[in-house]
């Protein structure tokens, strides 16, 4: 950590407040492995809603919640009639998931609002600190469903019908749970939307830096790829008679990182999955079925990816003698967030005397469906090697605290910001 | 098939009863999808057994079995001094195995004992048809299991003491079928081995060419590999931080596939097996487990190759920044077969009138111990679409008499040849 001491004196969070609330929410679900397991709309997730709207009623927020289960704690502005400044994240996790993908931005969020009340400070603007409903989707099968529902991307008949591996629906675990509110599920006008989370990624940490200024998230193109060939004896199956999907499969896995290369720093193309037929150590594989994905924050890039890939590998699969199916299961165009928000979070940090860098998310987030209706920016913490969406996710209590420093300097910037 | 009608009508072998042979055969551990599972000492392995050695004795042979449960079907020759002409193969199948692996060569070498008799020849020198035990290993782990104790590569009570999956020992499954006989498991003086089989692979098939004259095995090398990267998400993850072990695996992959085409028709080089980890789709794998084979049948290629493979995958691995254990499991050095005996197969084949090339066996084969201690060769016969080890193997009636008279003129010759 390269911050000086009088940059954390100059903080007007609490932070060792704000580490005990996020070991506090922690403990709902907390798994044996020092993980959380707080899956949407369980009984464990309702747990931790009541206890979040304790602590939110507790500082005097008003809490509302709309028909897809999202929480909005409010903080009355000297001027009611201007549109409120939201942030927040989500409390739901992965099904092994760590404790601050998603509950930091929460919870830092409560911590701006207990400090404010600390400093006595009311903002021009109304505040609406927000946990959105199953953001990780490991549940009902979509992510970020309640802020998609809330800026318009799912219908909420829709998003309340989904169901689970027992055939529960998204709307019967609301009622089961009783956090079926009545607020109508859509969005509103308001001035700026932040949230704070951390990176789940390697940068921040390797640089040393304390904030990442999040101008954007990565577009997204992704495919499933099955390669077919044919099955052979490894012994008595000569090289001119081979179709060997798995040698196929290799080789566009390869063009796959090369296309990563070629796009510079900027690049993601990814292959996690692979299932070879029949994996048998002495037979010529005659079937790989295999993920690809590609991500950039530029939706033209996304755009040629979505077809330069299908042609290269086709080109290879030829090469090969194995028939290629690439086939195309959605394109995420980039969000590019908004300059007045972004501008905010760097004079933030700067004003809590933090390092920090521009950095694009390569996840995705609520942040990413607000920014459709509302000028938004997000703020990246580092987390221990990199590493989310496993049990073993790890912050610091100084890396916490700087990150929600920011946010309450954001937050309280904007909502007092000349109009 | 390119044979004559004046040669089929020259073979000395009644291509009906052989086939009719084959498909009793068959109904011993036969499955609803036309193959067959007839594992080694099993209840139907023993009745298989049981009817083999009625159909030997009814053609006048006497079955002698070992201690490692080999059956030898003896037929007297004009001279008892000299050593036995041998052939034979397996009556044990794969799993979900076909009609014709193994038991083909040793129904086949039946027919001919019967033809003999129906022709009332008798040779010069006695005959010995063998059904070895464990051919496939599938049950206990060790492959050739009959043929290696017999050749000495295994000893006998190494052998008796292996276990299947339910602890059961190879002794006590001899024990429990009544085929654990007194006959020592050991190598005696023998003139010739020949072995009927399957190709298992697609040459003759492609080519239309009805016999294979098998020169010698291949040498075989295979090394396990496991590729450690670091797991990292898909979509944080900048290329530069990124340690693939799938892209590593998949480069090591191309580089067997290239090794493999750089040594022409002779080469063999495979990965059939491959284990991602986490295999998810947003993870960049952190981990990936997988088998290398190569086969060639000169043994100084196979050392060659034992050498240049481990160093040639360590540069990919170090250029992508991931960690690569190959593990050398074994080298198994080529077998040439006996001239002496290429030479009978191939006059053999002339007398069938059945068109033939030279071909190396890539799979194992009892042949390979035998080769050990007797002038041993092959014959092969096409199957359809090389499939083998596969419910769906498949050959047709004409196919199996051509080899099956290709026998019949081979061990004719050899145990009538001049000393």
């Amino acid at each position: 950590m390269s911050t000086a001491p009088n940059a954390a004196a100059s903080r007007r969070i609490d932070a060792s407040r704000l580490w005990d609330s996020l070991l506090q929410m922690a403990s709902f679900g907390a798994t044996a492995k020092g993980g959380v397991r707080r899956l949407a709309l369980t009984d464990v997730d309702g747990a931790g809603r009541a206890h979040f709207r304790a602590g939110c009623e507790a500082a005097g927020l008003s809490v509302r919640v709309d028909e897809i289960g999202n929480m909005f704690a409010r903080r009355a502005g000297r001027d009611p009639g201007r549109a409120p400044v939201l942030f927040g994240s989500h409390l739901d996790s992965q099904p092994t998931g760590g404790k601050f993908d998603g509950a930091y931005g929460v919870v830092a969020g409560l911590e701006v609002m207990r400090s404010l009340n600390d400093h006595a400070l009311m903002t021009e603007a109304p505040l609406e600190l927000i946990n959105w409903t199953d953001e990780e989707g490991s549940r009902f099968g979509t992510g970020m469903l309640g802020s998609g529902v809330w800026a318009g991307a799912y219908r909420l008949d829709q998003a309340l019908s989904l169901t689970d591996s027992q055939g529960v629906s998204v709307g019967a675990a609301l009622e089961a749970i009783g956090w079926r509110g009545s607020a109508p599920a859509r969005h509103f006008p308001a001035d700026a939307y932040f949230e704070l989370h951390i990176e789940q990624g390697p940068i921040l940490e390797s640089e040393g830096t304390e904030i990442g200024i999040v101008t954007g998230a990565q577009g997204q193109v992704w495919f499933d790829a099955i390669a077919r060939g044919r099955e052979a004896h490894a012994g008595s199956t000569p090289p001119a008679a081979r179709r060997d999907a798995l040698v196929c499969a290799a080789r566009v896995i390869d063009l796959v990182d090369r296309m990563m290369r070629a796009r510079g720093e900027a690049g993601r193309g990814t292959v996690g999955e692979v299932h070879v037929l029949p994996n048998s150590r002495n037979t010529v594989p005659g079937e790989v079925r295999f993920s690809v994905e590609f991500r950039h924050p530029d939706s033209a890039e996304i755009e040629r990816l979505a077809v330069q890939f299908p042609r290269e590998a086709g080109f290879i699969a030829r090469d090969c003698g194995v028939a290629l199916e690439v086939r195309h299961l959605y394109t995420v165009p980039a969000q590019p967030f908004d300059p007045g928000c972004i501008a905010v979070v760097r004079q933030a940090a700067a004003q809590a005397g933090c390092t920090a860098r521009e950095i694009v998310s390569g996840a995705g987030h609520d942040a990413v469906y607000v920014a459709r209706h509302v000028p938004t920016a997000m703020a990246f913490t580092p987390c221990k090697d990199g590493l989310s969406h496993n049990e073993a996710e790890s912050i610091t209590p100084e890396e916490a605290a700087a990150g929600c420093a920011v946010l309450f300097e954001a937050v309280l910037a904007r909502a007092n910001r000349a109009l």
